[in-house]
């Protein structure tokens, strides 16, 4: 298959004498993609039942004749102002029970069924105008599940909602109020219709009740999608996507994944950096114009998996962008180095938001492939480098890795629910794994915990997976791979309560964490040969092999055969030391990087990519800052 | 009197079967008394008037057939959720004015007077059944009034219960326009019903106005506490404690106190350090597996005198908690070293707080004696050591100090309400002060200021009493010992005013504050001699001698005869010179103490701990990390 | 013009008695005004429609009888309890929703009809009654508008009175959302009544929308200030001032002042530095005891700009205040210090803010010119030094300044709209342009951005003046000064666009900026020659030549003729360095200074202040701490 490029463009922004224009620059740059539609429900509906789609046809035809592939977004991100007058109860109330009103996006509960019909009626509108259009080559629903926070809604409808949910779930309100433990200071409900939503508690809610909340809105989130997915097939063949948004872990994009034909996401990696990747301040500073080294590549191997091979960049940022508390100008290169990199991972096409930056409203200062004034901007430039670079390149295929990382959003909402320690996160211990690995050279599987079969792996590692159901406990027990566990492995049941016997109860490991603590991170706790648990450590008990141990004597990691379970959150050396050993034993060669070099085996290429601001030697040869450099395997 | 152990237990949590077991294994590690029944109001009346009291009856029954004590813990802090249905309006708002809901505990407002019915009810219930029981030997009301920021209710029942408040205070509301110089700002009342709660408002409230809402809240709490040992008192001989919570200072426990037969308190030192002590990182990071040397003992000291003599620890920690920022496992050694710490301080009783982890619900990682899996834990094996030593060792018994330090919950409502500089306080103050002395080795009584005989003590300590009755001022000037005020002694009316003439105005001293600053805690204000004011200081005239001076030389602390006046808030340096010297004079011998090492005279004993994580030397010989010493004087 | 001084007086907080020695005691400090009123509405009217007047009739007689003048402040900053409870919907609500209560000040929003209503009532009875007073020889309107955050109100009339202001700046709805862009996220409204306020957005608003509200809010300001001077002007012919608040920006104060004949604002140096200068930490130790030493001058120089000519400060720190995080004293001299520093700025009247520090209400703790029992306090005999010194020096005449700087109220609200980086503040920009200035020892005229005429000033500055209508470009560009402008200069169309041409298309100066970028602050972007841009940047394309260039080799600042654009946030180094450089080439003479030293002409003089706490040097001669030395022109 051949790699693409593409570009988000919005028709009803500029005058339609510019349109044809635009696509012809488009696909002279080399671009095949062009995303369009999500945001236009005001100009295709300005009032209730007047439609408006002419231009959005003539729109179409005009990027169509121009050789561009479109993909449709449903407009379902933003409802116009009439709609929120007709539903006011569509509006998601946030934690402290405010409304989260109009006036900019995303501003829908997803529980309101009223809302949903509504998206029903309007995505039945775009599936049957457009099912059969031959330039309409792919599908979007919505945009950006869950930004801004808004998966979690304390609105009336969440609240019915949930209560219906768990009523499905428990059957009865004794069950519930049993596997709660709602005895606990008397939290015991009468019926289902006692249960609100676990805000505005005087002391934190009951961990269950908490976790049970957040399991419920992911789940409305793909219920939401899936109402939207349904109805597309019916009328069109096309693939369907949804653009997930980096690091944003409310909801399960794994069973969003499962409705949709290819996952897509929106890598911003400068903003990323200062508001989401969570680095100190001296690497902030060092990578502060090309983003975190790991950061995408972990995304990347993630919606991989998500999209079950079939992925996209969906949003690419082609400049500074304008909602990061610092938003500088990337280094110049970044914008091919990120769309080399995406392709090093599998991406099936990258496409750069926007086309041409906004001269208005709230993403007036985000870059686009142009300047609000036409003139080509950086971003133009280097996608046509790209573009031209890819009619040259043998195409690039992603062989499985030997080495697999499970990531599991349910253990990320169980952390939320309860990190026991300040800071701590699942999302973190996941991407530190990821790093330390990436840092050894190691190109990854990110896999999903449902993940029964892992006989193409050689190291299966799955930290912090707080429940773990038996019969992955078992898959794991038998693989052929190495599996490293812990901490926290099957710490907590499925209701979140601890389990008897203590965790982790692995088949074929004698281990027992007897107790778990909680330390500052300013206290680290050194592990003999070097390195530390850092913030989070456990006491183990059991006759497996000690394999790591604390200075002080105590058992840091144990294992008996395939199975090793470290007790504790590692800092960057003893994870490269544990891994580095564990991967020397299972025959997978390693090859420590340093800076920001990385690399990334994709078929038959080793493609490295240097996210420094320096030059760097490689065993391929020397990197250009911000430079990619293809070594052929 | 022999010191005993017990612990905290949840019948209602486990099967019936278990507890006969329980109950011998609690008799077998030496433990005397067992509290129950605190949080078992769902199980007690599942539904409105459907009573079931049979379990409880039958729990105390095998609990007491084993020999123990039974303390038995009225429920009514966790009111179930069918009457919160009954009475939303029993809800506490807090000052956001968003109602704190159910799905915790705590949730309830104390002026709530429908909610106080249901409570005189249930307690009716309790005292009746059980107050003839044999095996309840002791009661408890309650459970930590004030956890959670519970004692400020926002509610229209608050605002209601105040305007009375007020109106049986003030009279007239003429009266308290006078008094609160509601003339400013023309915030004149025209009655009683025109008044609202201090909260919310544009810039802050009158002072008057926020304190006398903190005394109204705080009586609320003494009046909701003696509606039920009135109750309890009706049917049973049995004294009656409450558990209070380490620095909760919003309502005055010595006013609580007034209604009960024992003081108890629930003492968390690793929690407590890391969410209350306030100490530096340095200190912190030092005692995060010990907790702060001195704050155990500062709460023993002060609910010996709540308790008049008479306290317990009811709940003592017993491994790792749940709930602060960070939550390490403590030291081996140091559940050892806190029961003896709190013996040396004169407890009847130290409970652990738990028996058996539970291992579900809010507190799931908060450890038991014995661990979810019904292993021992490490408490268990610490208190039966405890309980084997307790048998070796001659009653202690507490002699009164010869240095008192007085405790004014009232104060620290006026700190709250004007700290003039951020981060002032009072708590810490006192608590500054209580250390130094500490740290002389000297065994200190905590006193309050309604106090006015002091024939007994050779030094008493007044810091930061803003508010100062005549009576008292004059106790002090009159006594034998020698007192050291300052600052901000009478620095205020009783409604919160400057008085005229101006402040300390104390018979026999001749010194005035002419003007009061606060200043960054980065820019101490050096002393002749070493030592520094930090964070506050007063400037003072008169014709008292001068007994510390700035080194820009002004005073900094005066005296005349029995009185000294200190004008500004000392560093450990400059308060260690001073009651240094004061003891000196006094005839009271000092014996500097560093690190973790404290000792307590506790009759004819000298108990020395060891907080430190390193063995240390005393006076009487070597102490071990997380140790106890016993000195024969 | 003889220079005077003053006092803040309020004959409601003390017994009838008093007031003919306080009136003595004023006149024998040489003190010339006296200012009451200002918050006295409830003891002039207790309940609705009962007026009582009479005592302040005589409390103007005493007090004018004593020999002084009356500044007579109209009470509607603080409107009685009974008028809250007869207009509930006159309170403001904050950003959250809050309504904004009873129970301190400033409690009603300024689009309030009823209440402007209640004011016009009011202030008729204050002008029929005094407008012909002998004694009355000034008024102020209300107090301190837009202090405690109160400006911006998100009530309901506040919504309604927006929707007006917006159908008439707009006219129709189409106009609107086209001049927003409020296509961009559906954001399109189908009639003026479908417009919320800007908060509660689940996402930041269209920053047309909240720069809009933001202008719409600084205009009720000005109306509800309009209503009360063209009463007041009705009866009386006494000049008319408001006292502004130090660094309030929210509203336009040149918009208020041109319905007022003087400006007055209210200095308070020390609670400044703590509370609202953004020092660091090293400069706030420095100069916790005097002040900033540019933060008053600058005040100076905007309200004399305010005032066009005719300025005073209103209320002059006495001592401590009450309502910064630390409060501490002033150096001794201090009060001399900064009137002595008013008076070089131009000031008629300097008073201190108060007479007698009040012993009771929020501000017992804000020192006065007496102590709480009356004795002499330090600024009292610091303004009667001031009195006697004034006898003896040569008037004081501004002549206006060669340099220009421009202040502009609506570029302070698009920086806060749209900061672009973290901390980025329009005030700050300006404030370190003004220093930087003053430091080369340069004294500054402060302009609106309302000026066309430059013809008196050799360089013009014009900082980050993010909207410019077309005439000011050309007025800048036709003057004869040479005129800095950037970074941001016309970023934006009136209504919060990108122009296109691209900013800033200044006539005669072919500069483009091309992108734009924020930065960390530790990642300062050093210049060639010494000096950095921090926090901020802008790409220059264009052919004006290059005058700054970063180390990187990009240009940094471009000029043709008598425009220079800087493309960035200059740290101190490179603005000294630029300014000291067009200031030679302009004939401007300059004098660098360091430390506290600062330096006014003023006339035949050049008065000197030092803010230090140790003496200097300076030309004219050596400078005590804290003082002040007048040299001979």
């Amino acid at each position: 298959m051949k790699r693409t490029l593409g570009t988000c463009y919005y028709p009803e922004h500029w005058p339609e004498e510019m349109w044809a224009a635009d696509a012809r620059r488009m696909a002279d740059a080399g671009l095949t993609w062009v995303r369009i539609g999500e945001f236009a429900w005001s100009r295709l509906e300005p009032s209730p039942g007047d439609l408006q789609f002419e231009w959005l046809d003539r729109a179409i035809d005009v990027l169509g004749q121009a050789g561009l592939k479109i993909v449709l977004g449903t407009p379902t991100a933003t409802p116009p102002r009439w709609l929120v007058a007709r539903h006011p109860g569509m509006l998601a109330l946030d934690a402290d029970g405010r409304p989260r009103g109009f006036g900019s996006r995303r501003h829908y509960c997803f529980s309101h069924e009223a809302y949903r019909e509504e998206c029903d009626r309007i995505v039945q509108l775009f599936a049957k105008r457009y099912g059969g259009n031959r330039h309409v080559a792919a599908w979007q629903t919505d945009n950006e599940y869950g930004c801004h926070d808004t998966t979690l809604s304390y609105s009336a409808a969440a609240c019915e909602a949930f209560r219906e949910w768990l009523r499905e779930r428990y059957g009865s309100i004794e069950a519930l109020n049993r596997a709660w433990g709602n005895v606990f200071w008397s939290m015991e409900y009468g019926s289902f219709d006692d249960i609100d939503l676990p805000n505005l508690t005087v002391t934190e809610p009951n961990p269950s009740h908490a976790l049970a909340f957040r399991r419920f809105s992911s789940d409305q989130v793909a219920s939401f999608n899936r109402r939207q997915t349904d109805i597309i097939r019916t009328h069109s063949d096309a693939p369907i996507g949804h653009n997930f948004m980096g690091r944003i872990t409310e909801f399960d994009h794994f069973k969003v994944g499962d409705d949709l034909d290819i996952a897509t996401w929106d890598s911003y990696p400068l903003g990323f950096l200062e508001d989401r990747v969570g680095a100190d301040e001296a690497h902030q500073r060092a990578f502060a114009r090309q983003g975190d080294p790991d950061f995408q590549a972990f995304h990347h191997d993630l919606y991989r998996s998500v999209g079950k091979g079939r992925w996209w960049v969906m949003e690419q940022q082609p400049g500074p962008v304008n909602w990061a508390p610092y938003n500088p100008a990337p280094l110049p290169g970044m914008m091919r180095l990120w769309a080399w990199e995406a392709f090093a991972h599998g991406a099936e096409a990258v496409c750069y938001f926007r086309w041409r930056q906004a001269p208005f409203a709230q993403e007036q200062m985000h870059a686009g492939m142009l300047r609000p004034d036409n003139a080509d901007a950086p971003a133009l430039l280097e996608a046509r480098q790209v573009a031209e670079e890819l009619q040259d390149t043998p195409d690039v295929f992603i062989a499985r890795s030997e080495i697999a990382l499970i990531f599991d959003f349910d253990a990320d909402f169980a952390w939320a629910t309860q990190p026991h320690g300040a800071g701590l996160n699942y999302f973190q211990i996941v991407f530190d794994t990821y790093k330390a690995l990436r840092k050894l050279g190691l190109s990854v599987d990110i896999i999903r915990a449902e993940t029964r079969d892992f006989s193409s792996y050689k190291l299966v590692l799955a930290p912090g997976l707080i429940y773990m159901p038996q019969d992955l406990k078992s898959a794991l027990s038998e693989a052929d791979a190495h599996v490293v566990l812990g901490p926290r492995t099957a710490a907590r049941t499925a209701d979140m309560a601890i389990p008897v016997p203590l965790p982790p109860d692995m088949p074929g490991l004698d281990v027992t964490v007897s107790c778990v603590e909680s330390v500052r991170p300013d206290m680290p706790m050194p592990l003999k040969g070097g390195g530390s648990f850092v913030g989070y450590r456990e006491e183990l008990e059991g006759s497996a092999d000690i394999v790591l141990e604390t200075e002080a004597g105590q058992p840091a990691a144990m294992r008996s055969g395939n199975l090793t379970y470290v007790g504790g959150l590692c800092d960057e050396s003893a994870s490269t030391r544990l891994f580095k050993n564990l991967c020397a034993e299972a025959g997978i060669p390693t090859m420590p990087l340093t800076g920001g070099v990385r690399c990334r085996e994709a078929g038959d290429l080793r493609i490295w990519t240097n996210y420094g601001s320096e030059p760097a030697e490689t065993p391929a040869g020397r990197i250009e800052a911000a430079g990619v450099l293809f070594e052929e395997l």
